[in-house]
């Protein structure tokens, strides 16, 4: 095993935690010629790019009622089953996130409160290609349900048979899904931009992708659209002290590293027999893994540090910002508060990150490469924007209103100061 | 008056309510060589830049102790006394979006909760120009300093003189802000993106700017700095029934109008003689204002409705989704819940929008441009981020590890689902 370091100096750690670069490639112009061809010729558009892209013809995007039913009983009861359970735990963990509103009176007379308000429209993309990513539906689509929004799109490509799989289908259903459409790719996000005949423009799109994706999101973001998070490859530090079972980190280890070549995962241990035996498991159980080709590149940009405590461990952690920080440690409560940057925190040996992934309840769309510094992840917050309100009465005019007017003065905004001093001298007139 | 409309019919909104196109200039690659510039060249650059651009020359762009004290005994006691009662409403206000962490059982054994952290190096830019914008200070500052981020550097160009408006520098000092630099417009965002020997790269970048400043918070974006809102010019729209004041509606307009020539006011009123009377109101009040020229332009950019009912209003309100929303209507509360789409809402006669823009408590950093129907305004959220954290006891993998184990196997991610089979079987022998 390559990229091993121990006990490194504070100031090697920028060089050594350095993520993977991406080839940038400059998809730029090609996805805004899509962009521009979607705009201006709409579904005939999408058409094209299908048969060319997907190597599929499509004749009609949205996918029917029959279609899905038909789907519904090609999913095994089993799987139904278990999606139905991760259902109920993301519902359960996302409800509570409803804020109700407080009202604060600041000064007597002015009272103040927030509002949360549906996104009316949201998109929803989920990748085709190898894995059929029916876990995100549930990640975006639960959410966006509890908020309320009114449309609900989802947009997936078509698999080589014209299709979309089925538990996606079924799923989708499930969730409350307004409208699903065969359309994938970059032209998929164009469709969501600027609206089709057949697929209706929304306010903010959500869900991963491929670079084309990636950079037509941001892209959409130009059209005044919105999108849940900025991307990067996935992640996973583990921190592992004496207590901590080799096995099991190098599982969840191996789990981040097959989801892609360009996936990151660190490993920081305190204890030199876990660290070394984490190792040797890695060897093992990537033996067996079907994707370990994809694992086995993944582990390449991977790094295995051991370090002198748990302290300095977080220190790094914080400093890496991950997606995803697993503490296999004594206690792990006690090292919560320590942690500032990171996307979800799993505790313990029983908590591996696939529980997140799948089924505890929390979402798995996290901030990636760095964005847990100033990104939260995917949430109800997600999906509804807050509205202040404000309702002032005389009196409270009257206790604020000085104020206002010697600040506007201040910033040379006569017309701000006129619009409470007219409502002041009415006050004292009596009217 | 123009722009007046009577009962359009709901076909003709679209082009109606069509917001003032801005004249988009090709900044990018202007401000593109300002972003390399100051990478390579760090502080001699802002020199260079400042020098150029603010006709002054900067030795030490840090405001020293020195200067802070003088400026505070330069700030009239009045404002000082302003300031401190608009801060404590502010600081009021966002206090209570403190959330506690709410741990949920989701399934037995399965604990999941969210805790936020504060974003740690933040940059405030407060633009100099016109009107030396220290209410933006606080509206910034207050939440940052309740969210406890470490960092809080502001940078604001310097006036001839090579000075900083005094009560910036006040109320700065009052907020808590860690560092001041007098460096302004596009060069100064790209010091707090990559950071110079001089000024801190931060993780998030908040305020207002000219149009070379928004371009920059554009480009920050993609070297992974995250940015407040989208930029757009400010608005208002007013809803008036027959008991509303039209010295009061014409005079809430006119303060919104002398923001800038790109201001958008609309007006819209279900009662005849209100409305006359608004118009004939804003006449004269313009005549008196000292930035009547600029809220002249403003108008000119503005709508004045006739509509049938207040649903109606409230609908195209919602269509249009304003930055700031009067409901100068009889019982206003109830049709707080028909508002979909706002930054934040005054209700009934005595709220006018300067409240809100300084002293009520709420924050006035809004979603412009049609962004109210999917952004929020800053509030404590902006400076957080939420870390979602989960433990799962053993029992709790037995009770949700076969659906994880089956749901990563339809996604075709064995890796994923080891990690869960190889602790249940732990949990088989009995470990």
């Amino acid at each position: 095993m390559n990229n091993i370091s121990k006990y490194p100096v504070r100031d090697s750690w920028e060089i050594l935690l350095e993520r993977p670069t991406l080839e940038k490639k400059n998809l730029r112009n090609t996805v805004q010629k899509i962009f521009l061809k979607v705009r201006n010729e709409g579904d005939s558009a999408l058409k094209e790019f299908s048969t060319k892209f997907d190597h599929v013809t499509i004749e009609n995007f949205l996918v029917s009622a029959e279609e899905i039913e038909l789907a519904i009983t090609e999913v095994p009861a089993e799987l139904k089953k278990a999606i139905n359970q991760a259902k109920e735990n993301i519902f359960k963990f996302h409800l509570v996130q409803k804020a109700e509103a407080e009202e604060i009176e600041t000064t007597a007379g002015v009272v103040c409160w927030r509002e949360s308000r549906a996104i009316e429209k949201v998109g929803l993309y989920i990748p085709g290609g190898t894995a059929p990513l029916f876990s995100t539906v549930l990640m975006l689509a639960v959410p966006a349900q509890i908020a309320d929004c009114k449309e609900l799109i989802l947009c997936s490509p078509p698999q080589k048979d014209g299709s979309i799989n089925p538990a996606i289908l079924y799923t989708a259903k499930l969730c409350g899904i307004t409208k699903i459409f065969k359309v994938g790719g970059a032209q998929a996000i164009a469709a969501l931009t600027f609206g089709t005949e057949s697929i209706l423009k929304v306010d903010k799109i959500f869900g991963p992708g491929n670079q084309y994706v990636t950079q037509a999101k941001q892209l959409a973001m130009e059209y005044n659209v919105a999108i849940d998070l900025p991307a990067g490859p996935s992640e996973v530090l583990v921190i592992a002290d004496e207590t901590a079972i080799p096995e099991f980190c190098a599982a969840d280890l191996l789990s981040q590293a097959e989801h892609g070549i360009d996936s990151q995962v660190i490993f920081i241990s305190t204890d030199e027999e876990v660290f070394n035996e984490t190792l040797k498991e890695i060897e093992q159980q990537l033996a067996e893994l079907p994707r370990n080709e994809i694992a086995k590149s993944a582990l390449e940009n991977s790094r295995f540090i051991l370090l002198k405590s748990i302290d300095e461990a977080l220190e790094m952690s914080n400093f890496y910002a991950p997606e995803h920080l697993i503490l296999s440690v004594e206690n792990p409560r006690n090292y919560i508060s320590k942690t500032t940057n990171a996307g979800s925190i799993f505790l313990g040996n029983y908590t591996p990150e696939s529980a997140g992934d799948y089924a505890s309840g929390t979402n798995h769309t996290l901030p990636t490469n760095g964005f847990a510094k100033n990104y939260s992840g995917v949430s109800l917050d997600s999906f509804v924007k807050k509205i202040t309100i404000q309702e002032i009465s005389k009196t409270g005019l009257k206790n604020i209103g000085k104020t206002i007017e010697i600040m506007a003065a201040a910033e040379g905004l006569d017309a701000h100061k006129n619009a409470v001093s007219l409502r002041l001298k009415s006050l004292q007139n009596g009217i």
